[in-house]
């Protein structure tokens, strides 16, 4: 048994939520921060988050607070699981609190707009060196839904800091949830934000009628695109091989649980973006970091066919079924050119 | 457009009969050898292969014979779609009637029991050189069911002959099925084999009642045991991250069409391996791969759990629920040791 100690939870979305569940499950100390007081009163008296993870009953050990600095107050670990577009602002309210330094934790998966930064740039920007420990990335094959529920999940804990992956490898382990440490955080951050691109083109694919061929041969081509952007930034092409990287990438693409994949499929039966957007009424990372890596792709010069495809559809406006044909049929060729 | 030439097609199962109407589209001749007369006129007169692929109908072009000196009269071109077991004796019939040299190309996925012998050497083997011009092995995520209707399918062409390849890339290139050379076909053979084994613990898992995050962690701890044996027998560990490797396992792990993956949740669900094999009617390959794929695993000295375990549960009879859940939680590690 770990020491108790206590962790922040920022984001009390599906995920922020089940990683909470995870850890007071485990004996430790958690506060779970989310923007709204009738959620934080929902999971302290109700012991639910019905919008989030509507028929999963939460431990009453499990508090919540809107408040940020109640939420940090005395907390060793911080785990931010929040949308990326927010994680920029949330790290300068966090860093205005802080009074020690903390671990700090991340379960995000996107790239910042405009900068294109990686989810622990961001935080290693925002949060000075003498008010965190170390940064280390939660990413793998991990369905909130499943994992609320006690399913057998395995994820990566990544941080160039060994002993820190391995510390977050100690917090969250159990019988059901198991983690292996990575020391490739680019790797895993990057295969973690792009495997959402593939897997609104998987989704767009089935919208258009398409059949499991097609739909495998799209997720072979785009992993090999992941792997060209990560080796462009010194990933390690073996952690695109691993679980934050193709097994991402399959649980993404495969099941009706992803939300990057239904908002595809809306695209490919010919849905508008604002209509599925609101349709969704949560975030969807694929649609904004398929413009970040579009972009990175074309300042690093590293060929993507797939983001360009998803990037025409939804940025350019583009016939979806003529420009997924053109792809999908792009000439025969040696596989590993 | 090519000029038209033979090929005999070997093997009248769903994937056998997929790939000659592909041939008969692009305008080439072909005739389908299989063994029994009643499906031979079936094909000839009523234009479907029912048993095989209920809802097809084939074109009227389409001759097929349980003939095997007919099939081969004028061939310039035979293609293997047989189960492995059968392999070397009909490679030995064929090599009695071949009065020229033909390209041999095969689309069987397995090991030779006893030998472990992949399908390419077992023709190497049974045809002599004065008899062939080289062999080609097609290979990739490609459920017969869909490419017979024309769903988009893309899969490889492999040989260390590459022009021999870019001819059978030629031969089927169409709209709806797209041929990528590659000149690794110890990789492309072995994905091929092997990821059945994989598809039948993903399988054994949906029966046991596991969800989708542990279905990816499983068949990406599959990805790297298969890479694992391809390096030790020479294979370019990025042939795994092609069509072959990943692509394939992803279909075969995902789909309902799945032999192996239907045979694996059976196992799960408890049911008996007699039972199972009986209840399908059709070779599954997955079962005789494991005990070869355990065996070479052995003789390698590498480290195949996933493989073992469902070798545990097939030939040493062990309870599927306890092999699959000591399997799951093997001791969390390093990702990459």
């Amino acid at each position: 048994m770990n020491p108790i100690k206590k962790t922040a939870v920022l984001g009390a979305g599906s995920w922020g939520t089940a990683l909470a569940k995870v850890l007071v499950e485990n004996g430790q100390e958690v506060c779970l921060w989310g923007n709204h007081p009738e959620q934080a009163a929902e999971i302290n008296e109700q012991h639910t988050n019905k919008k989030y993870l509507p028929d999963v009953q939460l431990p009453k050990k499990l508090k919540s607070t809107n408040d940020l600095s109640d939420a940090l107050s005395q907390a060793d670990t911080v785990l931010f699981v929040i949308p990326t577009k927010a994680m920029r602002e949330v790290a300068q309210k966090v860093t205005a609190i802080l009074e020690k330094p903390v671990l700090i934790v991340h379960a995000s998966k996107g790239l910042e707009q405009g900068t294109h930064k990686r989810i622990s740039e961001i935080l290693a920007e925002e949060i000075p060196e003498e008010k965190r420990k170390a940064i280390v990335a939660l990413s793998g094959p991990s369905h909130a839904e499943e994992v609320a529920v006690q399913d057998l999940t395995s994820i990566t804990a990544a941080s160039e800091n060994k002993m820190a992956a391995e510390d977050v490898q100690a917090l969250f382990m159990n019988d059901y949830f198991r983690i292996y440490t990575n020391e490739d955080i680019i790797g895993v951050e990057l295969g973690a934000a792009l495997k959402n691109i593939i897997a609104v083109g998987a989704g767009a694919l089935v919208g258009l009628g398409y059949g499991d061929n097609a739909k495998a041969a799209l997720m072979t081509r785009g992993l090999a695109e992941i792997s060209r952007l990560g080796a462009a930034f010194g990933a390690d092409p073996l952690t695109f091989l691993g679980l934050s990287g193709v097994g991402d990438l399959i649980v993404t693409c495969t099941s009706v649980h992803s939300r990057n994949w239904r908002a595809g499929k809306m695209l490919g039966e010919g849905k508008k973006l604002d209509d599925i957007l609101e349709n969704m009424g949560m975030v969807v990372e694929g649609i904004a970091t398929t413009k970040a890596a579009y972009e990175l792709a074309d300042l690093k010069n590293v060929e993507m066919p797939i983001t360009t495809a998803i990037y025409d559809v939804i940025y350019k406006h583009e016939d979806v079924r003529e420009v997924i044909m053109k792809l999908m049929n792009r000439v025969g060729k040696n596989e590993n050119d």
